[in-house]
């Protein structure tokens, strides 16, 4: 834990960097398994979850079966609490729906902007150390809503080749069309090329370690999109004497906890908060079951004083946290101010688990200051807007002229033409030649 | 030309295919600017304008005097017609504004959506035969509209070390804030990595050559968000025997006559209607004065005849098409069903060339089939979007048990310990403890 006092503005640059990502040496391997699932398919995919995840899997998609057993293994306990979610994340990414835009630019021309779903998306859900079945939610979720037809979902096997029930049963009420069992790099590879058995998607979203990261990246140069660029989850408290120190500590402590490269950042007006909620991570931290991996998260933790509160709401939007708590008297100079964030956690009550789970917001956030052009995952990352325009023989009469004059100037006379050509005509005919 | 008769299915997937874009070669030199224009900065950015644009500059910026210098230089005619443009542009985008999202999804849990600028967009408009301004309209009008911050303009200069006056007067009076004389890779990565002179930016826009998209794609390594990899031009003409063949030809040479590797597609119900087509094209050619471009591009255009109407929407969804015209009685087959397209233009008085300039809608769309996934510039390109939530003591314990069995499953007890010790403590404080 690294505490900052009054940080003179020449050093925000240093305390706002994350650490660097190099892909260099990664590129190579995914370049390498991209070509080779390119060429062998589902053979290649079979190839490297058995390299990868230790295991020999002959089918790559989940059965029938292996779904409605992980139906009974699921508690009703937590069936409960994952249909609560849904209900909470439906209702905010159904209130994202906009109608058509649609207006008469000038008399006679008509132009209006619709959005369709993307048809096909795949969605990639992190395996590791926890099943992250929240991710099915936030992803599965809005592609529904949004229309996509296809939602396909990548995930990779344990050592004996299942799938967590939870994630089964998650994509299953969510209404994922086909669930594969593989991950990391070669998941990726396959939903951007596609196999005989995974399905070629136009967007893949979702987090990941940094090969999946390397690979999505790759992935756009065969015309898949992506969501973002993912990067280690990042929490930025600010805090004044009035934040209770110990559910700021909790917060921290619930950041560190996602793995050793978590970012975690304290900003305050408070130089006594600051030593109390110190005090109160060391207290809490002794409880908790991923201790280990906290306390490595925590030594790159920073904890800055900032005498004022506008200097702190310039250094938090030249950091651009993926996730902002504020607990502070003067909220309102925060939500008002920010301008760059992933997701804002406004007052004591309002924890960053809230909306990692179930509050209804999604969890899928730029991280590593993205969020200065990047937004989070919602029900316009599965849509695109189509532009349309219909226009009048008025029409084309009214605006023609201009249109001729502009083609003309760029040196494009055959986009001119396109325009003399009909009003040429309408001319004609009004004159009954 | 190719004409092609009712082809089969199987063979659709190699008609929709585009020229190979093979960047591993450019790839090297994208890479070679970047590292030098990061160490170097504006002296690497003078050196390779000197290198590819043939001309010595000693500053990069435009100053005040060339941009009223070529206020006097544009017609008063052009100027009406980028102001009508302008107008139009402007009532489009204004019209894509939106209101917050904001609902309780459940009581006590605030969830709210709001979008905010991006503070720094670089806009790269390229230089070439075509002094293309309109692009110029199609990116600085959105990005003020959306209160982008800095809005930063590359163009490269003349062999005299000029901008084209029109493009100058197009950035003036839309708000650019910045204006720089620097083209190709050098420029992508001077937005991209920031100068002395050139301001970094958090996303880049705009068309170009293969050395531009691929420089913008190798510029997301270093978190800079692109608009979308550009590739080149398109145009898909959907047309039955209601359809005007001289007024078609005109469309299809207008996107022939953007360059020789412009993709030009006609698709009809209506045998005969290709014939008169073809026919009429041959004619218009003669006297347009880029007729060697363009009868270059012809030479990859395709003509298709499809019986059905239903098969020829099948086919144009699994073309994606950047420009679409529809110029049919049943045109409403069309316009419900297209899924993947940039920008459609519908009857017979809608030529693309109004989209292009001046109807309002946005020029710059996917190509290359990403309209499955991508849509065209609008308003929201240059918004994010942060969600917010607050919840209160009441909310925080109607969702905090299903936060926290979730929480658990998920193996994150930190993230459990954040809701329960704000709950542990409502209930302490409601006991009088």
């Amino acid at each position: 834990m690294k505490i900052i006092e009054n940080p003179s503005q020449n050093i925000w640059s240093e305390l706002i960097k994350r650490p660097l990502q190099n892909y260099e040496t990664i590129e190579t391997t995914v370049k390498l398994i991209f070509k080779e699932i390119a060429t062998k398919g589902d053979a290649a995919v079979l190839k490297y979850t058995n390299l990868f995840d230790g295991v020999k899997l002959t089918d790559l998609k989940a059965t029938k079966e292996e779904i409605s057993e992980a139906d009974q293994l699921v508690s009703a306990e937590l069936k409960a609490a994952i249909q609560l979610a849904k209900r909470n994340i439906e209702s905010f990414h159904i209130a994202q729906k906009t109608d058509p835009v649609a207006i008469e630019t000038m008399p006679g021309v008509r132009c209006w902007l619709e959005k369709k779903p993307i048809q096909k998306v795949g969605l990639y859900v992190p395996g590791g150390s926890a099943p992250l079945f929240s991710t099915v939610l936030m992803l599965a979720i809005p592609a529904q809503l949004a229309g996509c037809k296809e939602i396909v979902l990548c995930t990779p096997p344990d050592k004996t080749g299942k799938i967590n029930p939870a994630i089964l049963y998650a994509a299953q009420i969510c209404g994922v069309t086909t669930i594969i069992k593989s991950g990391g790099i070669q998941a990726i590879a396959a939903m951007a090329l596609g196999t005989e058995t995974i399905p070629k998607v136009y967007k893949i979203f979702g987090p990941g370690n940094q090969f999946v990261t390397c690979a999505k990246q790759f992935a756009t140069q065969f015309g898949t999109a992506i969501d973002m660029p993912a990067g280690p989850s990042e929490l930025l408290v600010f805090a004044d004497k009035t934040a209770n120190a110990s559910f700021v500590a909790a917060d921290l402590l619930s950041q560190a906890e996602h793995g050793k490269d978590s970012q975690v950042v304290l900003v305050t007006t408070d130089q006594l908060f600051l030593n109390k909620a110190v005090s109160e991570i060391t207290k809490q931290l002794e409880n908790l079951s991923r201790k280990a991996i906290i306390k490595e998260a925590l030594q790159n933790a920073r904890f800055i004083y900032l005498e004022k509160e506008t200097d702190a709401l310039d250094f938090i939007n030249e950091y651009a946290p993926e996730h902002f708590i504020i607990c502070a008297r003067n909220a309102a100079l925060f939500t008002e101010g920010i301008q760059n964030a992933g997701s804002v956690f406004v007052g004591n009550y309002t924890p960053e688990s809230a909306g990692d789970y179930a509050s209804g917001t999604n969890h899928t956030l730029p991280t590593n200051g993205f969020s200065k052009s990047y937004s989070g995952v919602n029900l316009d990352s599965f849509l695109k807007t189509i532009s349309f325009q219909q226009i009048t023989a008025a029409g084309i009469q009214n605006i023609g002229e201009s249109i001729a004059v502009m083609a003309e100037a760029e040196g494009l006379d055959a986009h001119k033409n396109a325009v003399s050509i009909r009003i040429k005509t309408i001319q004609n005919e009004a004159n009954g030649d």
